[in-house]
């Protein structure tokens, strides 16, 4: 399969376009039908591939950081008589189980980012309904803030993947109807069970939609709500937006290279090291300073590198087993810059700043593989970075200097960041969730922000899973990583996705853990995926041919 | 695959023994290698399969209805050196997938049912482990609330299905570890990538265990704490068990029949339809009267044959599409019995009723059929039964009297036994979940308990999905039942155990929820259960070949 790029910008863009005008913005989603990623496909009906949702990725990304004067996103189709007709069905019956899979976790991060923008930058995104809006259309709709639905007699919602398709509606679709809407339990059987659709008033009543309106009136609607909407917001309104430029990227055979990010692909060990450079000059003196460094901001450059660098792990390095993070830098810079960002957390865009990062830190939460820091001498595994320390499935230590290498002991340090503003999709800190069982542990992890600890200090403390000095470490990792890198790769994921996430459950763990799990089974079923099975059939005029025995 | 039988009783055990003194019973666990449930496998180091997990559910029902005495629970195993060595793995490889998955399922149930005796039956399990206690063996410690474990350097507890097996600790286990015993997730990790598990007071530093004691004092040790924790206790000392006597069945090509239910196999149509009797009779004048009947009070009676019948069409009827309640008799004898069960909910055995009905309740919603309900004339769909209209996933109410029968029109009726007494297992109930997104919905229903509502009140109070007169009655539910037999059953049991748990989730949601549908979607991938794969190869020397995508 090709090498997939997740970097594109609106002057690329083949399926959407942004117009903005004032508080408002419209997403038109207008897919090139000829535009697929894959070939053996034609992106008819505004269907969607993954090609169709890096563009909307990267919308929604732009619309917060260079728009900071949108308050509204109105999402709408620029075809006639169909809103979006969902996931295109040949590409998903053509593609692989692990494709369809990383496709369905990205459309899902992506949809979660609308909402995040929604509730957390305050930049609200309603949905825009004229004609057909099904399955992934819906689901769309579904992670907009509201719904406003043409009523003109045949526009309609409609979740058809059980009755026409064989699979669920995967990309939150269930889960939203249930828990976002509240939609009556047959009600969203019903539902979810009609090729058809359901228009009109009844879409109202059934807690489907929040309004419709006339074809004559609808414009109308969408523009009045748009604007009560935006003046809730508190988005500023004359401040100048932060461009994100290309990324500073080169791809060799077993490496990527960022500017602060850099990857090898160890294809033997089966293991992907990132390695993250730490800032080498104090944070800017001010916010205007910021904002002249703009993109170049160390912590939002990193951010972008960081993000793109897991989805290149994830989507085209399919056989790494391990994701090992190292860092190379000064703790007390990294504090710095994270003293800065809480001091300005106040000002929209540190407050963007601060939301990618808790989007990137998911986006390491919610990646299938196995994920391991290692803290070795002269890292600056320190505040925002020490997320990845309790990100990962286990944290190694090095504990004292080693022997011939002149780089500082290591050392890790919190700060104020590590205890609240980046909460996991379980709606905890990380340290919250390492600690169930000891709630006092967070409270004394709390009481070193500032501090840098040693491995002893980090072990007792039990913020790393294991400290070594320079005669055990080298085989104590190589064992870990040889071991990791024997197991069945299925069963680490299952076992991964279960034990990351203790505690609460909220609607995103719900669509990652329960549906997703749900989904990826039906995915492997001869029902849906077999040759008779209804993904391969569909639109063949042929029916499928299902197993009877209910499991 | 042979038909499986449910029913059993201790002269019939062939895997287990109980041994009661006084306030204290000890289970022991002593299984016979010889006598699996099919063939092709030795249940070696006391390992399972159904047939002793069904003897397991016999005992944990059992103790509570036929020994009201007993208050804590020991369970051990009768075997030198081994604990429990998990699900026997030759069975595992051989048996079809949709057994696998109903397999875990009742054994879940199972485990649930020990975790809802101690919780609310106060008679608590408590595990007494000596020697290898591994994978479903730990799980089984997991259900019991403490677990002492023998220091004699050798004794461990483990989960190593993934190193070893390539599947998870699917039977509670990764759960758990995480929300039960809130084990630190990157020691969870590490447990549970070990073939070898662990022992002493290290398991007790990670939480796996609650005290360790050394083999010269293992017995006392354990003696000592149950007797602690029998005294917290409020089962009664003197009170005379209800003996749990064989149940009244009768098993034909298409049907089996009970006393009070009757289930008709329609095969070609693959439709189950449950008929429910009502009660001939008045509730007994006081609880003497009650305890006098036994296992022939209605309710009690009337649970016992649902809970064997939803087995039955689980293991027995798996291409049976939709389960159909129906039922026959007099709403208000149903009332009768509920206002009598909530009068004397005080008393030890009208506890253990209600909490066997909430259990069967739950079973109906773990059953991956399409549930439908249908109140017809002369249906009797009140209080306790009236929970089989919203544990449906659509319920159909006759409007008026049909022509030509001269049953009464179609009444249901609310007890307060509806709002409290039944939780699903979000914890919730099934009118508090169904109305999540209109919770004074809730209170209106309870504004009529006792009333008996017909199908226009029941339609417009959200209490039933459609209320349809004899002229359209049949067509209507006609075309549901076609339809939903024509859909995928791969689609239909993902969809609807995405929506029947909306709203709050507990460790038994993620158990089913979550940790199913992962160990499900493990269940399929050729890394476990193919030619080359870990569970079957297990055993026979040669190393698994797993491919190695992560997906």
């Amino acid at each position: 399969m090709k090498r997939i790029d997740f970097q594109t910008s609106p002057d690329k863009y083949r399926h959407w376009r942004i117009e903005t005008d004032g508080e408002v913005a419209r997403v038109i989603m207008d897919v090139d039908e000829t535009a697929g990623l894959f070939e053996g496909y034609e992106l008819k009906l505004n269907s969607y591939d993954l090609g169709v949702d890096i563009e909307l990725a990267d919308v929604i990304q732009r619309l917060r950081f260079e728009h900071p004067e949108v308050k509204t996103v109105v999402m709408a189709s620029g075809k006639d008589r169909v809103f979006c007709a969902g996931a295109n069905i040949r590409m998903l019956g053509g593609v692989s189980h692990a494709h369809k899979v990383n496709f369905c976790k990205f459309t899902n991060e992506t949809r979660n980012s609308i909402e995040d923008a929604t509730d957390n930058s305050h930049q609200t995104w309603i949905c825009a309904v004229s004609g057909a809006c099904a399955g992934g259309g819906y689901e769309l709709a579904l992670a907009c803030d509201e719904i406003i639905l043409t009523d003109d007699g045949s526009s309609t919602v409609a979740l058809p993947e059980v009755p026409l398709l064989a699979v669920l509606p995967g990309t939150g679709g269930l889960t939203r109807v249930t828990d976002k809407r509240k939609v009556r339990r047959d009600r969203a059987d019903i539902f979810c069970s009609l090729e058809e659709g359901i228009r009109g008033k009844k879409a109202v009543d059934w807690r489907l939609v929040d309004q419709v309106a006339p074809a004559s009136k609808f414009g109308e609607a969408v523009d009045q709500r748009a604007k009560e909407v935006a003046a809730r917001s508190d988005r500023p309104s004359g401040a100048q937006g932060v461009r994100l430029n290309p990324l500073d990227k080169t791809l060799t055979d077993n490496a990527i290279r960022y500017s602060m990010v850099s990857v090898e692909i160890d294809r033997d060990a089966r293991i992907a090291t990132v390695t993250i450079s730490g800032p080498e000059d104090q944070p800017p003196a001010d916010m205007a300073a910021a904002e002249a460094q703009g993109d170049q901001f160390w912590s939002l450059k990193l951010a972008r590198e960081l993000d793109d660098a897991l989805l290149e792990i994830r989507f085209n390095e399919m056989e790494m087993a391990v994701i090992q993070f190292k860092s190379a830098g000064d703790p007390a810079a990294v504090l710095a810059y994270d003293e800065f960002m809480q001091a300005n957390d106040g000002h929209w865009l540190m407050r963007e700043i601060l939301l990618y990062w808790r989007r990137v830190l998911k986006r390491v939460d919610l990646t299938s593989r196995t994920i391991s820091t290692m803290a070795e001498p002269g890292s600056c595994f320190a505040g925002t970075l020490a997320e990845l320390l309790f990100a990962a499935d286990r944290t190694y230590m090095a504990d004292g200097q080693f022997e011939g290498d002149n780089r500082p002991e290591a050392r890790i340090a919190l700060s104020q960041l590590n205890f609240g503003a980046y909460p996991m999709s379980n709606g905890l800190t990380r340290l919250e969730t390492r600690f169930l069982g000891e709630p006092e542990a967070v409270e004394a992890a709390k009481a070193t922000i500032g501090e840098q600890l040693d491995a002893s200090q980090a072990e007792e403390m039990g913020l790393v899973s294991f400290a070594f000095d320079d005669i055990d470490w080298e085989d104590e990792v190589r064992i870990f990583l040889e071991e990791r890198a024997s197991f069945s790769p299925d069963a680490l994921t299952a076992m991964e996705a279960n034990l990351r996430f203790a505690g609460p459950e909220t609607m995103e763990t719900r669509i990652f853990g329960r549906l997703t799990a749900w989904q990826n089974w039906v995915f492997q079923r001869p029902n849906a995926v077999g040759a008779d099975g209804a993904l391969k059939r569909y639109g063949t005029g042929k029916r499928a041919n299902f197993n009877m025995e209910r499991v």
